[in-house]
């Protein structure tokens, strides 16, 4: 079975959490929405999905994964899923919860990023909220930027061993997920994270170590990987960083 | 074994989403940081877990489950696992999925009306961020409130049978957390939700049905709920509401 990815072609997004796992398992999957309309694909064949015509269960907004008959939304859902399938989990019970309890607190994390440039209205442009979304990012960099990356620093600290990961002693898909939000984070707000990133040695070492894991650094390297740009959520824009 | 629920004593806050769930499964459980100090309750020992110092994996915030050796943070993941322990969730895989999904997606809808009156800073007063608050306050009304609504309305409206609920033949977590949004939105915003009522009728007949059940019905009336008020989520501030 070849899974399928939807997700908004242009940018990495939230589907970046979703690609990272796929291809960390190296699972077969088609990223829908950057296939050809003329062959089915593309942004058309995402918006079908979505607009409960054709699905009983539509999910609310992308990325969805179709995996088979299942067509599974929100994306620490779809990582719980992915990661039980693909050894990208913990095994037992309570070490998938943890998983996952900590994948949304990344969650939380990520709307956190969002929302210093879209601080009003997500259907608004960037240019139309820029003061609210000066004073947001100035919180964000003073605030929470340093009560999350702290608190995943400390849950590292705790691990026995050098080389920690976040939930056991192998890496599990929240590891792929913090990488993702430390590389966005350095590319949005680079003067605020290079300031940062002595407080949080670990993290950055982590990060470091999933972008040298031999998939994930050819991944990377692949055009399969969107650059980061000002339409995703991780956006750099000068003017909100740190001075 | 008795749960304890760890979560601020006094607002309903994401904590309310666990009791509406543990008040339907009957299941034995302390609201911990709501009893007293000096029988070791009380907000000091809610800090005491979330420090780190006591516990190897400790919630980056409140709400919290402990039940037995576990300690399950975010309130999504509480409900998974609650919801999978006391009936309240689809038995099979996909079943699961589809309700963890549709809670998720209630987390959302939940974050985006907390932002209606703290869209720069959630450790600001209102009152420092009001004019911010009135601009996404609006926007929420004219597009969000209808985006959410009007998808469960949609779900509910392809449901077999009059009756419906969002996952499966019979209750589940999440037609106890849309009772909630549903709730919450009366209280915070009265005009703007009396207007659109007729336009989300499902979604409303699901709300009467949760609040009729009996235990329920015998939490709302008892002091264990404790009443809407302006530190929550969920608060009324009528310059956010429609004219």
């Amino acid at each position: 079975m070849r899974y399928e990815l939807y997700y908004w072609p242009t940018i990495q997004g939230r589907g970046e959490f979703v690609r990272l796992a796929l291809e960390e398992a190296q699972a077969a999957y088609v990223d829908v929405a950057r296939g050809l309309k003329k062959e089915g694909a593309g942004v058309p064949a995402l918006l079908k999905l979505l607009d409960g015509k054709t699905v009983a269960q539509p999910p609310f907004a992308p990325p969805f994964l179709k995996a088979g008959p299942l067509i599974i939304g929100q994306t620490p859902n779809i990582l719980l899923f992915l990661g039980q399938r693909h050894g990208l989990a913990p095994r037992s019970e309570a070490g998938r919860l943890w998983a996952n309890q900590l994948q949304l607190t990344i969650a939380d994390f990520i709307v956190e990023v969002h929302d210093t440039h879209h601080p009003i209205a997500s259907g608004l442009y960037y240019e139309d909220q820029r003061e609210e979304a000066r004073r947001r990012a100035a919180d964000f960099l003073e605030v929470r930027l340093s009560r999350y990356l702290g608190y995943f620093e400390r849950l590292l600290a705790a691990s026995p061993g050098k080389a920690a990961w976040l939930a056991g002693r192998s890496l599990t898909y929240p590891d792929l997920s913090l990488f993702q939000v430390v590389a966005g984070l350095r590319y949005a707000f680079p003067r605020a994270v290079q300031r940062f990133e002595r407080k949080c040695p670990r993290v950055v070492e982590l990060h470091d170590r999933v972008a040298a894991r031999p998939r994930i650094a050819a991944y990377l390297a692949s055009d399969r990987r969107i650059p980061f740009n000002e339409q995703g959520i991780f956006r750099h824009y000068p003017e909100l960083d740190l001075a």
